[in-house]
């Protein structure tokens, strides 16, 4: 297929010319989303759903490893219950759904449909934890949630989103705080291991933190476009909900304390970070932990003698050690070769008369777009090992890219200019006032995305106002 | 433990002096929900969603042979999308919730909380079906679902509920009819094998038939107290909804036409099934298939030296082949045996110093209570056989019970007294009036629960107006 065909099959905009563009392409394109008549909400379509079902089924995993039950909690939450937490009511009333009709009546209180749980799950655990027998409580819950933004994108921010909230309650401020930094290092490891995305760990700072929370603990990765994403936030909450909500319990000495909580969340968002972290200009490019669909085979020359039963014999050996798919339409193979790239599927399988012929097949890397002819003799040990391998490159290429677009600013001046010219992380050091973190974000646009944990002493002074700096911190414009 | 002692731990009313109370008592004993603040919403507790997830495993898997692929549509749908169909809308305005404002702002536009997908699914296809080959779309939906009910109960009636929706579209009504018949019989496979629960297979009469469809098919089983409940229902919709929607597709010939499209669903009520069918006055008794925990090891005597050890090893060797729990906390025997009774877990595994001993373990069956001396040397291959045979038999023991319970009307004095006396499904011929349907609602209670595929003329003259009749009918009252 010539290069004038490749284009007109793909038809995306590039991605360094217009990356916000290029993103709403793929997503279309690469058939994971349609637009519906309800502002803001969109539909996942059967190959976005089916990453997010992976996603779900790595995660989940996760957390019965851990020893989390998931549960269901109702959908609506009555507004005198939301109330409940001063701050918490704070930062979520201004962006709810509310119900005020049940059929043709209006309703005594009003119920909002929930933007997330926390209020729900601390009524119960006041209904369900009486002794320190009851803790710790366990819990997570998979739905939707929504919040009413003014201007959404696909996965990235949309009206209503899937994600699981873990909720839990237990005995000490300890236990809580050990909870908290273990869900954080479960989604780091996952983000990682699973959707090949590095993280950075850290601390939000007290204006980012959860509404309610006492301490909110992120992971932040970087796109290709230099902008940060939140993927994952664990909160510990300490004793604050318990005191609003009455969640209390006897210890051993039989004296009353109250519990203290966590929470944490992963969304559909998710997507949005694989799509802008390996994308290309072809279109999608999965990570084989998350991709429906591992290896494609397209037979080449398919109306010759032996080929489709060759190919249905390939997919039949392959279907045992991963997902595989059979292309045998009869569209030209150049257009299926686009087809697939577009979406991102991590291997072609492409086998016709020649290497039927000769014992073999060519399989072709996505990301790489290396071909690697291999024998037919070695075809399951082939796949397992390419496959592995490039799960292994896709998050030491996203390292590199990312640690390549991670600067350090030491006065306000190459902070400003890093923002404006080479978007990315910023290291700089901060002196833990509000007013320095407002200034930066009016000059530049960057927020405080964390404090890592990784603390690394670029400079003594905030590079804001000078004065001695407390903590480094990585700022960055974010999604 | 005496027979007071074992009163006193499990505390439920008895099943046949108050069928409701008793209902009422399982699910809250088992744990299996929790009531919320919010009316007629409930709480799906771990060990009750532990059940749903794994009728979610079982289905989705089903859905999957079959050709199925998941989506998510939004929560929400426009007032003047949900008015297209004008049955539709008819059958489901009146017990929605409407959102009416965002945030601080009133919407322009109501929007609903989805009570059903249709409309949602139809405006999809509309946007993506153009010809005959992007058919047929086979699209199932897992999410929770909204009616404003105005008396409800855990499981059978809840205004928030989960469940699957499946929406198909095809290109000729022939095989609209066989995508609905077919996942008819995935249900009622799926409730015969899995949940162990008969069901009688028929079509409903045009009364009882889902707002838009041209036809409705259903699954409906007999609760333990002689009251029907309808498991599952599949819906052929013809074009209606594609007419009202303007789904169309141009065929191999070039012409325009609409497609025929389907949806069928399955709920949480499953579990109110699970409870009312195979439920006794110890509690739950739950099917192998779908029970979280299929044996539960408890040792006797388990300060005696080496029991505990054995106790674990017994565990970890059982593993491999089931889902096992192992009780080892200080609580005596005989309160542990009620706890996983009122559970319903279908195996009891006890072993003391005199089993190990003899190198023995007693496996105790949930539904017969029978005791089976099973050798450590067998262990696996017992254990395998007695689930089966109790997964086996709770379906045989539900069918004669069922088939005990349905009996035959010849009159309408017959009618009445089997309604009043004996509830149960009561098979009656109908002369496919309304006016008879209606009658015989008001004077027993019951509703045509289906017109089963399996027709039996026990007479020739209408059970209500003696003219001639066209079908069998069952009839029942229902849940």
């Amino acid at each position: 297929m010539s290069e004038k065909d490749r284009k007109l099959v793909e038809a995306i905009t590039p991605r360094d010319e217009d990356f916000a563009q290029w993103y709403t392409d793929i997503v279309k394109k690469a058939d994971l989303i349609d637009y519906s008549s309800v502002r803001g909400c969109m539909i996942i379509r059967p190959y976005g759903y089916a990453i997010w079902e992976l996603i779900q089924k790595h995660l989940d995993k996760r957390f019965k490893e851990t020893g989390h039950e998931n549960v269901y909690m109702p959908l609506f939450i009555p507004e005198s219950l939301l109330q409940k937490e001063k701050d918490h009511v704070e930062g979520f009333a201004p962006e709810v759904a509310w119900v005020t009709h049940g059929g043709d009546e209006e309703l005594t209180e009003r119920l909002c449909v929930r933007p997330t749980s926390e209020t729900l799950f601390c009524e119960h655990y006041a209904n369900i934890i009486h002794s320190y027998r009851d803790l710790p409580k366990l819990y997570n819950q998979w739905c939707s949630v929504v919040r009413w933004e003014k201007t959404t994108r696909p996965f990235l921010r949309t009206l209503e989103f899937l994600w699981q909230e873990g909720h839990t309650a237990h005995a000490t401020e300890e236990e809580s705080m050990d909870e908290t930094i273990k869900m954080l290092n479960v989604y780091a490891e996952f983000c990682e291991n699973i959707l090949a995305i590095p993280v950075v760990k850290g601390r939000k700072t007290d204006k980012e933190k959860f509404a309610g929370a006492k301490a909110t603990f992120t992971i932040e990765s970087l796109m290709h476009d230099g902008k940060a994403l939140q993927t994952g936030t664990s909160h510990n909450f300490g004793d604050g909900f318990a005191r609003a909500f009455n969640i209390r319990y006897t210890d051993k000495n039989n004296e009353l304390k109250y519990v203290h909580q966590t929470s944490w969340g992963m969304t559909t968002r998710l997507i949005g970070a694989l799509i802008m972290v390996h994308g290309d200009d072809d279109g999608l490019v999965l990570p084989p932990e998350v991709a429906p669909v591992q290896v494609m085979v397209i037979p080449v020359q398919q109306h010759k003698e032996g080929v489709l039963e060759k190919a249905r014999e390939v997919k039949s050996r392959i279907e045992k050690l991963a997902r595989v798919g059979l292309d045998d339409s009869d569209k030209m193979p150049g257009w299926k070769f686009s087809e697939y790239e577009m979406k991102g599927v991590p291997l072609r399988l492409e086998i016709g008369p020649k290497d039927i012929q000769n014992n073999q097949c060519v399989i072709v890397r996505r990301d790489t777009r290396e071909k690697i002819f291999v024998s037919l003799d070695n075809l399951e040990d082939s796949i397992q090992k390419i496959l592995k391998a490039m799960q292994r490159d896709l998050l030491a290429n996203a390292t590199l890219e990312r640690d390549r677009k991670t600067y350090t600013a030491y006065s306000m001046d190459e902070f400003a200019e890093i923002c404006a010219k080479t978007p990315g992380f910023i290291k700089a050091m901060w002196c833990g006032e509000r007013s320095c973190e407002d200034a930066i974000k009016e000059k530049t646009g960057a927020t405080a995305r964390c404090i890592p944990f990784e603390q690394d002493r670029v400079s003594d002074s905030c590079v804001c106002c000078g004065k001695p700096a407390e903590h480094l911190v990585i700022w960055g414009k974010a999604y």
